[in-house]
């Protein structure tokens, strides 16, 4: 059974490692994929989008295991929530959102169960404070893995929480977004979905970021010069700017969080 | 078999994948876990410290590959170490003393042994005198993993290199430790084992790191707001000087190896 | 069955994750190694070279995953060759070249098979504009690996771009090499294999980059004292030039592409 790891713990302290030891000391069969461990440290919102943008190309029995926890510690609860057959364990604190909605797009809503994981006896003997993913989120997804079916884990929940979706917002043919992550090559995804766009000539469309504008949503890198901006729909089918072969965010000293204004020229 | 890998190569130049290749070649059925490749560059010390830390939470029966390794190509010998059914390879140059110490709290002593790797038909058939990561612990690792006994490759040795202990020092209600470790989240990691405190009123313990008090060793960052200094027991069950949501090595300008006093507040 | 893979996507966004999900929901019983996911973004001639380094440490019945591909979503190629028993996907941009070119040492040239992967049946349903990786050389991998055999994934071709291997010359007893890359501990790789330095007397060799000499080609770095100097054979039977346990990179200011000039002591 697949298990994936998303994470804010690194790549460096061995935080990871302790916890694939703990899922392989359980289910030995496991087949763990890391995802990312490098959301920015404590980011739930950043670690949803990171996460439900690759969740959705694993097949559908996987386990997820997603750790983003500024409230380790705290009295916030760990969850573990199971959509049709793919199950996903986190803190609740709203890192599942994007993904489980994913889901529910193909899933009956009804098959959607989670659970609070408050049964010690799916945890190490000694479990931290600083530390759930190895001593809490680690163990339950290796049982569940391994079968162990979701009520076991814990007593059945329906309040867990959502997080409000920052959606752009569109007013006839101008759309208010924002940049909601910069990737390693530098280029700009924003919160403007493909879908939003409907209707719009792509070649007259602007894309107003800081005070640079790009003309036209283009199909792929290779339709400018190098070091040229463009605009395009990214591999997570959201409105991307990007430089052929260059870093739009480092030139246009974007970041997280800037406003995006898209509107049609006239001509 | 599970076989870990912890080492001081990284993860950018293709060393690490190099030697996953050799193992899985020796030994298909190998699963093989990434503990950390970024212990900084021959830093035994802190390699000893990140790998014990996660080692004590992977199955008895794990083949643990260790390297970092100043002396590569010199007259240090390569060494494999059997405790209990948790078998260790690495240079020998004290690596390991921690972890095979931790085993030694649950294993019979006398079942520890050890051997040189010196039987060159378990090694590649080139050794390179720079990568001997690939060319003999990895070898080694795998066939380990594979079922061949320990002595099969090298000659029996019992004066494989132990590191003294840097232990903290507790007279009366006074400890003296030092920073041993920071983690991603710029937590500060101290050498003083919790069971050091044993005895001492939590609430009245003042930790001094820098010019910096911190009063009261509280259960979880939760217990301080945002940013607040907080002393409480890290995951790896020592003294640990964090900030919430923040990081306490930057905010406190923090290095490994700073003193850190621990007191007794007379009120 | 092996698949390894080589990108230059970082490991902070995800994208390795989601091919590796692709492969899995595809061949669930693939073992996924990852060489780098480190080349410079866009840096064909880089990935080539580290992935070359690493491949031949690999079992023959490998399928190895190459996507560095500054042309995505442009008319370059995506391409599967096979030679021997060892499968390679890849954009056709040369990046195979130095691997392909180690297996003719071992197998029978006409057994060097390669397909233009252009049959949509083996892509995911949605291609991308950007992201290759994910939406076909990823899922070719998979199918690859599951036995389906390299002529059911696109039509065969053999004019596939190798890239000019940047070799050094030799001269009498006078070499001109470059630095061709630069490792975690700082060591200066070259491009002059050690088979380059045939009949010269190792200790009357002086090594010239940038205005530094280094003379002799020694054993190993414990042949010089920390921080010192040192000529000698890469782990990839190429000169190097490091200073133990030190960056001589660093040290010297050496950048890749860098010229390196070996010539003979006359005494």
């Amino acid at each position: 059974m697949l298990v994936t790891l998303t994470t804010d713990f690194g790549w460096s302290d061995g935080f990871v490692g302790a916890m694939k030891g703990v899922i392989l000391g359980i289910n030995p069969d496991a087949t763990i994929v890391d995802i990312t461990h490098d959301v920015a440290p404590q980011n739930v919102e950043q670690g949803a989008l990171l996460f439900s943008a690759a969740a959705k190309y694993f097949p559908a029995k996987t386990v997820h295991v997603v750790v983003v926890d500024p409230g380790v510690g705290s009295a916030r609860r760990a969850i573990a929530i199971q959509a049709g057959k793919t199950i996903f364990v986190a803190p609740d604190n709203g890192v599942l959102t994007q993904a489980i909605g994913d889901c529910q797009l193909t899933a009956d809503d009804s098959k959607i169960r989670a659970v609070h994981l408050n049964k010690p006896a799916y945890w190490l003997p000694r479990v931290s404070n600083t530390f759930h993913g190895r001593d809490i989120f680690a163990p339950a997804g290796a049982h569940l893995s391994g079968g162990v079916p979701l009520e076991e884990l814990g007593d059945p929940i329906d309040d867990w929480i959502r997080l409000p979706r920052a959606s752009a917002l569109r007013s006839g043919n101008e759309i208010t977004g924002r940049v909601v992550h910069i990737d390693r090559f530098g280029n700009i995804i924003t919160n403007i979905g493909e879908e939003m766009l409907t209707g719009l000539d792509y070649t007259r469309v602007i894309v107003g970021i800081g005070a640079t504008q790009v003309r036209g949503v283009r199909q792929s890198y290779s339709d400018v010069v190098r070091g040229e901006f463009i605009a395009l729909i990214s591999s997570s089918w959201q409105l991307e700017v990007a430089a052929r072969e260059g870093s739009a965010a480092r030139v246009l000293g974007t970041h997280i969080g800037d406003q995006v204004l898209v509107t049609l020229d006239r001509d």
